[in-house]
């Protein structure tokens, strides 16, 4: 049977592999290392990539902790389990420019000491200008690997993403989305061993998925009502992540460690009253894409990009 | 006995007289005004200014709705009580300089369809940099308005304001706080008519209190450096204004009007991974006055300012 620290080193194995890419993409900056340790029991490392050549500011943590068992978890789990145990890989990357997409990744672990346990992840685009021929290349990624492992996960899990990376105040999903799964247990179908393997092969379709894209606008100008559109967007981001995000708030709720659960917060982000794009323009067509249901994968055909 | 027309009539006329005294001060910009109607029934006046002389970002709301009571106001209120009225004065300023504080205003009534009413209120400074002396005059304009009506008031909703302008997950407060109070109902000791004129009153501070701070402040010098920690601070406030405040959330939960809720966000804030402020710095001592129970009020005997 497969262990927790077993678990746990693949996950710090597929953190180091996507620093080095990220920092070979990037070609100046390189990630710095904060270890860290937890209140109760484990700890993390943050790492955290700043004023690079492409990336402004981006955070690849790895954590794995254990304590007593949140209230608010009591109705997820078995009615005996009082201890958990948590490892995961949190990823966010905030570009210079807004050519580039924001991403995010995560996977992730949960088990308690009653026996229960179960993998979530998910990877999601948020360009600041949609590239229609990018978001289909990127989601194709995403049914890639998917469809290895069960021709139900893609349309369910791209759903899911849908769904969960939604801004409902603003009814506007955050970017183009992706895949969230969260809840995968073993069961008649799917061994903790195939799980395990699917959420490891959706860690390292990060770099596939994403790298292209960077590699491909990273050297397009921009023009500064463009960056300011990149900073709407972020700040879109910000009201995300503090209001919505589910490991945002459980880190705040739990008292995590506050400095690597913000490290997805871009450096900076700004918000006007009341804005609207003008008519026509790519900032408005940005928004009419900022929604549930497009199908991305076959949107377009011509999957080549760069 | 007083009716809710006649709140709202005079809360408008607090709005109107803080624009009025803002505008003077700032000695550039003008409140524009947006007039929008409540998906259920009212609406409201956002008068929104932005960059003048002094002010890069603010807002000043009136709303007076109605609509059916949300679910989780029910154990606030009577038994049979099925809608509710709510009306008030919210304001954020943002000022450029980091050397002038943000400031934040709200007077508010609510009353449901079953003879529920109260109303509520507060004003608190969140300063860049800390000034001992400013820190002070402002927290007296505040015991001086409460020791009017109350001598219990400034004591406890002072405290009530350390608790709420509070950010958990930083344990630090928002600023240098001020007062807060909520659900005062007319009892033994206090009719309707008197609370109404205390929390006008309130409303009536908000100048007294703010113009002598922004005109001793508006023209003092400030660095690159110093501009970086305000963006910070508006970040620090961003964090608290999605997370924890309850008007924020309130009108995110109730599908409010997005954009007059949001307008208290800055046009620029920051977050920089793990940043600690250097020894002895004047950033690390603004922080160290970031937490309850700081007794303004008798910290400086000197309220002179200017």
């Amino acid at each position: 049977m497969i262990t927790k620290e077993t678990i746990a080193q693949e996950f710090q194995r597929i953190q180091q592999e996507i620093c080095s890419g990220l920092e070979a993409e990037d070609g100046k900056a390189v990630f710095n290392l904060d270890a860290w340790k937890h209140e109760v029991a484990g700890g993390g490392h943050t790492r955290v990539i700043t004023h690079g050549n492409v990336i402004e500011k981006g955070g690849v943590n790895f954590s794995a902790v254990e304590g007593l068992l949140p209230q608010f978890m009591k109705d997820k789990v078995s009615p005996d389990a009082t201890h958990f145990f948590a490892t995961g890989v949190s990823i966010v990357i905030h570009p210079y420019s807004p050519q580039v997409p924001i991403i995010h990744m995560n996977i992730r672990y949960f088990e308690t000491n009653a026996g229960d346990s179960w993998f979530g992840g998910g990877i999601d685009l948020t360009p600041t200008y949609v590239n229609v021929d990018q978001a289909s290349f990127f989601h194709q990624c995403m049914k890639d690997v998917c469809d290895q492992y069960d021709a139900s996960y893609y349309p369910k899990f791209k759903a899911w993403a849908d769904d969960y990376f939604f801004i409902r105040h603003r009814n506007e999903t955050r970017g183009i989305g992706g895949i969230f799964f969260d809840y995968l247990k073993p069961d008649a179908g799917r061994t903790k061993e195939e799980l395990f393997a699917f959420v490891c092969d959706v860690g390292r379709t990060f770099l596939k998925a994403y790298l292209p894209i960077v590699s491909a606008n990273k050297t397009i100008p921009f023009t500064p009502e463009e960056k300011n559109w990149q900073l709407l967007r972020r700040g879109r981001y910000v009201e995300f992540n503090l209001v919505y995000d589910r490991g945002t708030r459980f880190g705040l709720e739990t008292a995590g460690r506050i400095e690597s659960i913000l490290m997805s917060l871009p450096e900076h982000a700004s918000w006007l009253y009341n804005y609207i794009p003008a008519k026509e323009s790519s900032e408005e067509k940005t928004l009419s894409f900022l929604r549930k249901d497009v199908d991305w994968v076959t949107m377009n055909e011509n999957k080549a990009i760069g």
